[in-house]
Order: C-alpha cells, then sequence, then structure tokens
C-alpha cells in the first residue's frame, strides 16, 4: 500500500484544516455573521459556540467526563461573573472586586465585552493550543485580541483583570492544571498526584467488591485500560463550602461480596433494566450522559422561559455550575473512599458463562447470553461507581434551580429524530422521541435513573446521590446570594488540600 | 455554561460532517476530478489517498499501530493484485485463479476498474462503518458501486470475486477482525484472545526485565492504560512461510535485570542518544514512526523512478506488504515470547529522583533531570520492546525491494518544513531539513537506529531485528514470484494456529 507523497501531504493538510481550523472557520462564521452585541449574548452564542468545538476534541468527544467538562464551563463562567460584577449594583466577584460602573454603562454591549475578554484569558489558559482560533473569534466580531487593557472603566479592562484573576485564582487549586505536582520536567497535566491504584486489574477481580479498570475498544481495534480520572478533584477547593469531609455518604454495603445476597440482588436489578430497555431509556441514557445536551439546555431553555436579563443569565449559569462543581468534589471524596465495584465486573463475576436475559450490544436487543459476555448500555466513565456523579450533579444543579427562581417549574423539551442514537444509529430511537420535562424534580430523577438504565450504576449509587446531593444546589445559592448582595469577602488565590487529607 | 440547543445540534451536526463527510468529499473531489483512467492509478489516487483518512480516523491518528495499519495494506494489495492476475501473460492470485484473459483487454483502464471493485469489497469488509464515504468515491468517477457481477470476462467480475475471496480468506486468520474469538454476543474485534497479561502493572514495576504499560496522555487530561496490540498477531497465516516458529531470536540478555552493568549500559545508550538528539534525529524518528509517510513514500518514489508499468507497481507493493506482515506475525511471536522492558521503565527504575542529563520535553533541548522524568521523544507503541518491530519492517521492506529490481539502489528525498514537527510543533527542525537516501541499506539502517534516537527502543532490539528480518524480504519475494509465474497453489481460506503454539 502506497501513496505519493504529494497526496499524502495534501490528506496531512486536510486533516489539519479540519482539526484545527477549517472546523472553527466553519462554526463561528456561523455563529459571528450576524452577532449583535446589543441585543446577543456573547457568553453563548461566541464563546459558548466557538470553544465547544475544541473541548470536545480535547477533551471528551460525547462531553461525558466531568471533570474536565465541569473544569472548562466553572473557569468561564467564573469569569463572566467577575467581569460583569461592576456593572450589577451590589454584586462582588470572586477573585476580583472591580469596583462599581454607573448604571447607565450597563449595557448588554458593556456586559457582552467584558464577557468577551475574561473568556480570552481563560481559554489561553485553560486550552493553550488554540490560541489561533479564539483570536479569529475575536477578530470575527470587530474586537481586538490584542488589547491588554487593565482599565476599569472599560469592558474590556474589567473582562482581562477579572479573567487573568480568575486563572491565577483556580491554576493552583488542587486539579493539578499545570501537571507540575512532584515534577518539574515533562508535565502531565490533570494526572494524579495522590497515588491512587486500583486494587484489580483490567484481567482479573482480585476483590469484586472494588474498582475494575475496564479494557474499552478506542477505534477499530486499539484497546486502552481506565485509569481513575482525576482522583485530586476531590483535594480541589470549593466555593461554597470549605471542606467536603463535612459530607459523607453511607458505605455500598450492598457492592461488599461477602454480603452476597444483596450483592447479587443489585446486579440482578441492572439486568432487570437492561433486559427492559426501552427506545426512550436508550435516548435518555444518552442524553444524560453528554453533560451539555442535559444539563445546559436546561439553563438555556430556562433563561428563554424565564426572561433573564444578560446579568441574570450569568448569575444563573455560574450558580448551576458552582454546584455542580462543588458536588463532583464531594463525590470524588467518596468515590476515592469507597472504590467500589461497576456493574459489569460485578455480572462477569457472578454469572461468568451461565445464560442471563438482558441487551445483547447494539441492534440485537434482548437475548440470552453468558453473564460474561453481558456489556452495559454505555460504556462506563473513568472513575469506581459508588455514588453516582451524573446523579449527584443533576440533583445538585435542579436544587440550584429551583432556590433561583423560587419554584420547582421547568421548561425542557427535546426531539430525539428517529435512528439519532449513538450506540444505535440508524435504529433507536425507531420514531421521533420526544423528552420533556416540567419540573426540575422530574428532571434530576430520570437524570438519576438513567445511570441504571444504562448499566453504569446500581440503585443505591443513584439514591444516595439524590438523598445529599440537593445540599449543593442551596449552598451554591447561598454563596451566590452573598456574592450578588456584595458581602462575600475576596477569596485569595486557591491551593489545594495536601495528599494525606484523603479520606480512606 | 450553557449553549442554546439549535447551537449544540449545529456543532454535532458540523462535527458529524467533518469526521464523516465533509472530510472525504473534500479530499477524494480533490483528487477524483481529473481521475483518467486510462493513464492514472486508481489503487493510490482514488482507493489510497480516499480511505487514508478513515484509517486514521479509525484506527491510528498517525500510522504508528503496526497491525491494524498493515491489515489495511494486506487486505488492499492483495485483493489488487488478485484482481489483475489474469490480466498478465502467467500471474495467478493468492485466494483465487481467474483464469487469463487476452492481452489486448490488459489495459490500464480495466486494471483500474478491476482495482477498483476489489478494494470496495475490502474496504465494505474492514471498515464498513464508512459504506457511504466508499459509495461516493465510485460514484464520483463515473462506477457503480452497486455492480455486484461476478462475471470473469469483465474487470468489474474480477474485481468483486477477488475481492470477495480476499476478504473470506483473511476474515478468520487468526487475527479476530470479527472480534468473536471466544464470544458470541457484544463482539470485540481485534481483541486479545490468548490472555496476554503483563506481569507489571503501570503503577509498579514488579519485575524490571518485563514489559510495563505506560500511563499516557490522551488529548487534555485523559489518562489511558496501554493494553498489548493484539498478541494474536503471533498466530495470523502468514503468506511466504508456514510457520513463524521456524524462526527465532535470542533472549534480550542486557534486559535481564539481573545483567545489572549490562542493563545500566543499555539504559545509558538511550540516555546517551536522548541527550544528543539532534533535530535531524528528532524529523527521522517521527517520519519512521509513520508507516505510511516511511514505507509509502519508498515504494511510490521507486516506481516512478523505475517507471513501472501498472500491472508492476501492483506486484511491488504486494510484495512489500507481504514481506512487512509476514515480518509482523515473526516479531509479534518474539515480542510475545519475551515480553521485554522498554527503556522508560528501566531508566525511572535505575535513576529514581537522581539527575540524567537527557532531553527534556518538547522545547526543553537538553537538561539535566531526574531520571524518572525521563520521557522517550516518541510516546511507546502499545507493545513489549524485543524486538524492534519498525526495524524489522524497514528490513523486510528494503530486502524485498532489493530482490525486485535486483539492486540496491533507491531514491527518497522528503523536505521537512522548519517547525513541522509533530512533536515540538514550531520549533523544530529549526530549518527546512531534507531527509534523502539513495540506496535501502541506507534507509533500513537509519530507519532502525531512529528508534533508539526515539527513546522507544534499545540498540540490541534494532540490532536482532536488523540481522534477522531480511529473510522476510527474501521470503515474499519468492512467494510473489511463483505467485507471477503461475506456480503457486489455490491458498484456502486461512484459519490461526491455536493459542496453544505460542511459545512463551
Amino acid at each position: 500500500m502506497i501513496f505519493k507523497i504529494r497526496k499524502v501531504q495534501m490528506v496531512y493538510r486536510i486533516g489539519l484544516l479540519i482539526s484545527g481550523l477549517l472546523f472553527f472557520v466553519h462554526s463561528h462564521a456561523q455563529v459571528n455573521e450576524d452577532f449583535d452585541f446589543d441585543t446577543d449574548n456573547a457568553a453563548l452564542d461566541i464563546i459558548g459556540f466557538g470553544s465547544l468545538p475544541a473541548l470536545s476534541e480535547r477533551a471528551s468527544t460525547n462531553f461525558g467526563d466531568a471533570t474536565l467538562v465541569f473544569r472548562y464551563a466553572i473557569l468561564l463562567t467564573n469569569a463572566w461573573y467577575d467581569a460583569t460584577a461592576a456593572y450589577h449594583p451590589t454584586a462582588v466577584g470572586v477573585y476580583s472586586h472591580l469596583g462599581r460602573r454607573p448604571a447607565h454603562e450597563a449595557t448588554n454591549r458593556n456586559i457582552n465585552i467584558a464577557v468577551m475578554y475574561a473568556s480570552l484569558r481563560v481559554l489561553n489558559s485553560f486550552l493553550p493550543t488554540y490560541k489561533q482560533t479564539w483570536r479569529e473569534l475575536f477578530i470575527d466580531v470587530g474586537l481586538d485580541p490584542d488589547d491588554n487593557s487593565t482599565d476599569l472603566t472599560t469592558p474590556i479592562g474589567l473582562g482581562n483583570v477579572a479573567g487573568n484573576a480568575v486563572v491565577a485564582g483556580r491554576i493552583n487549586d488542587g486539579l493539578n492544571e499545570l501537571g507540575n505536582e512532584g515534577r518539574e520536567f515533562n508535565p502531565l497535566p490533570y494526572s494524579d498526584y495522590t497515588g491512587y491504584k486500583p486494587v484489580n486489574t483490567a484481567y482479573k477481580l482480585r476483590n469484586p467488591s472494588r474498582w475494575q479498570p475496564d479494557l474499552q475498544r478506542q477505534g477499530l481495534g486499539l484497546y486502552k485500560i481506565q485509569q481513575f480520572v482525576t482522583p485530586q478533584f476531590a483535594l480541589v477547593e470549593p466555593y461554597s463550602y470549605d471542606d467536603p469531609r463535612q459530607f459523607y455518604m453511607p458505605p455500598p454495603r450492598n457492592s461488599k461480596f461477602r454480603n452476597r445476597r444483596a450483592y447479587r440482588q443489585q446486579a440482578d436489578e441492572v439486568l432487570l433494566a437492561s433486559a427492559n430497555l426501552t427506545d426512550a431509556q436508550k435516548v435518555k441514557a444518552e442524553l444524560f450522559d453528554d453533560k451539555f445536551r442535559s444539563l445546559s439546555f436546561s439553563v438555556s431553555t430556562n433563561t428563554d422561559v424565564r426572561n433573564l436579563s444578560l446579568l441574570e443569565f450569568i448569575q444563573f449559569d455560574f450558580l448551576v455550575n458552582i454546584a455542580t462543581f462543588d458536588s463532583g468534589i464531594f463525590v470524588w471524596q467518596e468515590k476515592y473512599r469507597y472504590d467500589a465495584v461497576r456493574p459489569f465486573s460485578a455480572i462477569h463475576k457472578l454469572y461468568r458463562n451461565r445464560l442471563v436475559e438482558a441487551w445483547g450490544g447494539p441492534g440485537k436487543g434482548t437475548v440470552h447470553l453468558p453473564g460474561n459476555e453481558w456489556e452495559s448500555y454505555l460504556e462506563e466513565a473513568d472513575h469506581p461507581e459508588y455514588p453516582s456523579a451524573t446523579t449527584c450533579f443533576c440533583y445538585a444543579h435542579a436544587q440550584a434551580a429551583r432556590q433561583f427562581f423560587g419554584d420547582d417549574d421547568m421548561v425542557y423539551a427535546l426531539t430525539i429524530g428517529a435512528g439519532r442514537s449513538r450506540i444505535e444509529p440508524g435504529i433507536t430511537p425507531a420514531e421521533d422521541t420526544l423528552i420533556s420535562y416540567s419540573t426540575w424534580t422530574d428532571f434530576a430523577e430520570e437524570c438519576g435513573q438513567s445511570r441504571v438504565w444504562a448499566g453504569v450504576h446500581f440503585q443505591a449509587a443513584v439514591d444516595e446521590s439524590a438523598a445529599v446531593c440537593p445540599v449543593f444546589g442551596d449552598l451554591a445559592y447561598e454563596y451566590m446570594s452573598s456574592l450578588v448582595d456584595g458581602s462575600a469577602a475576596l477569596r485569595p488565590p486557591s491551593k489545594g488540600r495536601p495528599v494525606n487529607t484523603l479520606p480512606r
């Protein structure tokens, strides 16, 4: 097999264009051509839309990897909030207190410009290899990406100063974003520095109560073994409370192999759900696995429905992101503590080559298959099972929204076209399927339950997250209230906790 | 962070276009608009150019994963050869003997058409999710992708029958392409069925003589652990010899930790090479890591230089691919047998936090760094160290070419533009760098040595491959000669060897 080099180089060039430039030329051109600073929302229409493809490409194709996705979201929403606090009558920022601008300056135009420059500072730090892309986003809407003004009487200065302060505030917060924890050379951004080691290998389940990294297929025929993603997220400084050790979940007793009956019963519950999977459950499982399509869509829709102003939208978006980010820190602490087994390991262990009734793989429907050939509908995320992170995020998010709006009403309606499933493309759903919710309560409940349908969680992991995690919505709202009324103290640059404070 | 769903869906749609369609619309449009069946080469200009991006996307971005890349290449080149044998005065195919067409039918047009249909059968089997892409390649050059004719008096019939025979001949050859070895449900294509387990984990080097899977960064901050890619490649049926157990390499004695002095010495050689890395060595290391830019370019350039006819080109391309594929089967046998440590593990083990002089990471040049922070210039491929697969491929390829042409002359000249390094983009090489060779011997020697420069191999792994692997060029040439003179027997569909014949 050969190719003339001229052509191979052409393929390379095209590949580079596709992944680096063309993608963005396409996407932001479509967004920006009619962007209006006086009436539109730069946070959503330019920054969000323009940077999402880079995040997908560099972090997580399906936005299923929570820590990196929420890192991106919290940095941006924090920067938006801090950069625009001066346009609010009383609000102060988290990492900068930049004074107060007169009311007549609190225009959408100024707010949008401040948001743009604050975003630029965050994006250049968080996704530095895309600097050229961010420049183009700016040039396309007539802004100067080289304007480094720190004049706090202008939206550009407010954006720059606030954005840089957010970067400085969070860069050493314990997530190891720079990759320099414990090493000077060859940095390993976001790598574990806690020394986490799974007790099981992908090849052998030595301890059936504990997490087993899975061997997962990548593309055509490469297989890679999971690694607990950012275990040190448990050590990151939260926004809305002091120390995650003040929260606690009971142990996952049913995941203890010595509790044989309970161990088998919770595995059988997952098999039963797998055998009874409906098209609606499949597409909901996929929806809630994607943190943007689920939690972002709920915010944007309800921002519209409630007619939020630009400043209110920025508060709301930052609020729900504080709730999810801070709940995630707690969830990682508990995942680290319990290091619990996923359903696939338990089912393979319990049933080996005995037949079970379950979903039989993409397009196969419900079949009888050997227990050790069972797979969950969704691939498991890169962390131990208990508690359910997705459930916790949804409950924290829902409670924050309820607090913000003062009631449980919400609007959510998304139609999944026939055959648009990611797992069973062309097959599922058989017909266009409407996913709709009218209360935050229903939304969060189905979000949580979808993790059992998907086969990636036992029921207890969902139930315990549902019980505990609304508190993170309350705490986020309390903290946000103190920011908005101006009573919050300026926060010093954060430093994560030392490793030896990690509970095990 | 939120995005209006309308826009998120637009991003998804664009993403889909990019990865699935637009890429090919772009690439094959550029290729096909002026394609001439009477004078051009469909194998290169349409099939190669049109399917390479899919391979990159689904198998191996940098074409560094040998087994899947060579699988693709051997299936296509075999199909091209078998489909056109009837146009040669004496040749017979490997998996089909389709008679003889009169000399006046042996036109470039007929040969190109046979190549196209043979390729379609292979591609639909090997990369089935891209069927729509292959259809478009056909439609663009005015061929009917639905023509399933088996009329052996026509190039379409020859292509279809030969292509299908190659697929049938190879689909169960031991590589587990269908993923159904040992399981009926949830197939795992190309997954290991030999039960290979590394003795070391990514977290702990229990046995410093043996292979340790590395923890490798993917994108922004996900880390995954290597898995020996297709260990069962050792069990696949070769083309040019009966059983890889007739070949053998001596044990990697210097990799035995008990041979302390030798163990340290070979590690120090790698460090010395790392400390003295030149720009030319860096870009050569990257070149030879990419099996298309190195081994494909050598074939296409020398096809032109030697003025090969279309049938001769097809023979030559199939020949060198038999040489590399069959040498790979042997290399995998030895890698499986010895399961030898990579330099990174040995260097981390030997030096821990003591300073060594070496390359300090992208853009850092030569520094003094703690031994356990050292990284190889290239990331290690997903298999044990000894022997060097790349070296073996290059020596087998070079020897096959020497046999085919009857001399050692070759033309190879490729300029790497300033800053075009993949590892040190924008920095390396400092100036445009010409890589050129005038003999196959020099080409193979630098190919092998580049694995030490890259820090992924010890010298012995290169030297032993260099000593043994030319034989696979000889054997491939012998087999090809028997095909071309018509004496080769029709080969029955292959079945890999049983697992218990794997030497350890």
